[in-house]
């Protein structure tokens, strides 16, 4: 069912910070900041040869990963993202084999623009795991 | 510097039923399990078209991965693996800027064979990371 790792996400307590590290010190090519508010996260775009880490930092009250940080106020790996074919059927087929599917279990809109789904982290090794259609 | 995402490590506190999780309700590509004495873990990799999965479970006592899991008992995002071009040129450039490499910095042989070092979480974004030699 799983294709391709999509993205590592690394949630960070200063985005700025975290950018520079990776453009200065790793010396890798990162995107410009970008402002999510429905998502309540400002990302920046890491972009290996090979895939991309997604570097999440705090946007307005209620963010999705405040509480994350509170528990990792250094930051910390956040989730996993692998694309599937289909996230409808994939979801289907998750729930038949009895993993548990965070939300409403319907797809939203992620910040790439395509259907998402998160999967609870009990069912997969204690990893928030994404699956974005690709 | 940095170029592929080589790989994303978890270690699970139970090599088995993770790789499990990820064949049957993941549907991926999982390597045999091996040991590895040496690095006290047991290894199996899943095989995505991009980079690999590398699930770590604990191998002997002292393994390196026993304290991550008494504070991550379902298991976890350990840490990620960037490769290099030069791992020596890696280091040397990385300490001129005032990261902390662990250990004696010297590199080591790690689970592939390759020359590896390991930079310190609170410098990278609150993520252990491993540099690989190319």
């Amino acid at each position: 069912m799983i294709g391709r790792l999509n993205h590592v996400a690394i949630a960070v307590p200063d985005l700025k910070a975290a950018t520079a590290v990776y453009r200065d010190t790793l010396g890798a090519t990162v995107s410009p900041e970008e402002e999510q508010p429905e998502h309540g996260v400002s990302t920046v775009f890491i972009e290996l040869p090979n895939t991309k880490i997604e570097l999440l930092g705090v946007l307005g009250e209620g963010s999705p990963i405040a509480a994350f940080l509170e528990r990792n106020p250094n930051g910390g790996i956040h989730h996993l993202c692998y694309e599937v074919p289909d996230i409808k059927e994939a979801r289907d087929q998750l729930l038949k084999e009895g993993a548990r599917v965070l939300g409403s279990g319907e797809p939203k809109i992620g910040a790439h623009g395509k259907p998402v789904l998160f999967l609870h982290p009990k069912d997969f090794c204690g990893t928030l795991v994404e699956l974005e259609e690709a």
